[in-house]
């Protein structure tokens, strides 16, 4: 397949090749949900299963173009339609979840529930996000700015696999992963630099399969092949990185915030573990971002629902 | 006075308000350092004394606007030369230090001397940047990105105190300072917060002067009025932020690399608590970086030489 290189591509892509996918959305009362659902059924790329509070669905139903691609799922309490979007999914009858203006807490939590929630006993759960940037020349991988606040070494493995899958479904056949840090020294004084060391070292015995990854590096040598030369370093990411892979939250949100706010980029994101993808906007994310973010869901239905390796 | 608002009113102020000042020059040998030394001749701004292998000081020495303005220091060995530009600082010989290619590692230890250097005993040594971003609409402070890999409670209150001093320097009455977290939550299981609801209260009782001290919040929210109202957070930043302090050095470094390379901001930095301003641009760094720092180093001679309380 040809390279997704923008969001616009993508949905290019999921018109061509991907058909109707049934979402689960729980609490979507507000504008913002309602515009990308509205996109996603003009775009013809989903059905939506809404569950809530029926009285305030009204404009999804009085939406004539609507109608006809929704069903509604009464219930007043937001956490029990939680419960019942998840237990869609359980049961095969919706293929993505969705989150509308429920608190992100209580709907992680439905997930995590051990009995009926959505994901499998010792898979990590982790966010991974996607960038469009107005002056980078492709789309940008993130993780995690959202969920795993302090990454272990395990979970950092896990999320590359994470972000490798779903690059392979972007058609970027041999995606390359940058560890991120601040200098590209291996120090012990950073722990994160020698554990990034015996990650690389996974890579050159293919425990990720077809990708590249290497670091420590900073963002910009990830980033900018002339910063690489400038510094001296030799990297097979040639700063052409299509993952960035951040030592912690307080790292990726700064570059997530300020990179959306003063270089104006678009940005989509998913849960990454649940047995089916699930779209966790914040309330404040734009009608673009929530639509984009069901777009990655949507190439993403039916990644391998039990790939961690025991 | 005015307010400075851009590197461009920097240099006009300096020109304007500032006699030439005396800069010790540690190994300037590479192309940036020397197209900055020219730029602050030519702007009338400083003169420089050259510590370092004479050799290599070829290219000032045949440029005749350069040759009335510098005179050279011959000394072989860096290390050396670190020492004999440190003393000149000392013996008030020289207002400001300035790093060319020596190792920052090298020079950061001759600084930090107890018997020879330029920290005076107790102070905090740490790293304060200044950004012009296009896509925002005045100077934005922030630290530390290069050398407090993980601040305490007590390196955050200086790294303060010292943010709002330059910020006075800068014209900036009143500087509103945002302490960066990934959320506006205060939660115990990230210390920060907790850490930062203390210093906020510090701000309350007046121990940063004249100047708004707020967080925990995101980037986003420090820097955009809307996205505060969005999230329906309130604070006294007010979206407006003139000084971003982030959590550590990943944040912080982050942060620097991804706005400089995708948001095309100009930067400038300089080391806090010496006797004098010290400029350490790495070798990377571009012509103008090296020369703006230069001007902020210039801008901050005479800051107060033993402001930390004790």
């Amino acid at each position: 397949m040809e390279t997704i290189q923008s969001f616009t591509q993508l949905t290019d892509h999921l018109k061509a090749h991907s058909g109707r996918k049934l979402v689960a959305l729980v609490c979507g009362y507000d504008e913002h949900s309602f515009a990308a659902v509205k996109r996603a059924v003009r775009e013809g790329l989903a059905d939506f299963i809404l569950v809530g509070d029926q009285s305030r669905y009204g404009q999804y139903v009085e939406n004539e173009q609507l109608s006809r691609h929704i069903t509604i799922v009464h219930e007043l309490d937001s956490d029990k339609a939680a419960r019942i979007a998840i237990e869609l999914v359980r049961k095969s009858e919706a293929d993505i979840l969705m989150k509308g203006i429920i608190n992100t807490d209580n709907l992680l939590r439905a997930i995590l529930d051990k009995e009926t929630g959505l994901l499998p006993h010792g898979r990590v759960l982790t966010h991974l996000s996607v960038m469009h940037i107005p002056t980078y020349h492709k789309l940008l991988f993130f993780s995690d700015a959202a969920v795993v606040p302090y990454p272990t070494q395990e979970q950092r493995v896990e999320m590359i696999r994470y972000a490798v899958e779903v690059c392979h479904r972007f058609g970027i056949e041999k995606p390359r992963v940058s560890l991120i840090h601040c200098t590209e020294k291996v120090n012990p004084k950073f722990p994160v630099t020698t554990d990034y060391v015996n990650i690389v070292k996974m890579c050159a015995d293919g425990e990720f399969g077809n990708a590249i990854v290497d670091g420590p590096l900073d963002v910009r040598v990830s980033c900018d092949k002339e910063s690489m030369e400038v510094k001296g370093i030799h990297s097979p990411i040639d700063g052409d990185a299509d993952v960035l892979l951040f030592s912690d939250i307080e790292a990726a949100n700064s570059f997530y915030k300020a990179v959306t706010l003063f270089a104006h980029a678009e940005i989509a994101g998913m849960l990454m573990g649940p047995i089916c993808p699930v779209v966790l906007p914040s309330r404040s994310d734009s009608a673009r971002t929530k639509f984009y973010s069901l777009a990655m869901a949507l190439l993403n239905v039916g990644l391998k629902k039990d790939s961690n390796k025991d």
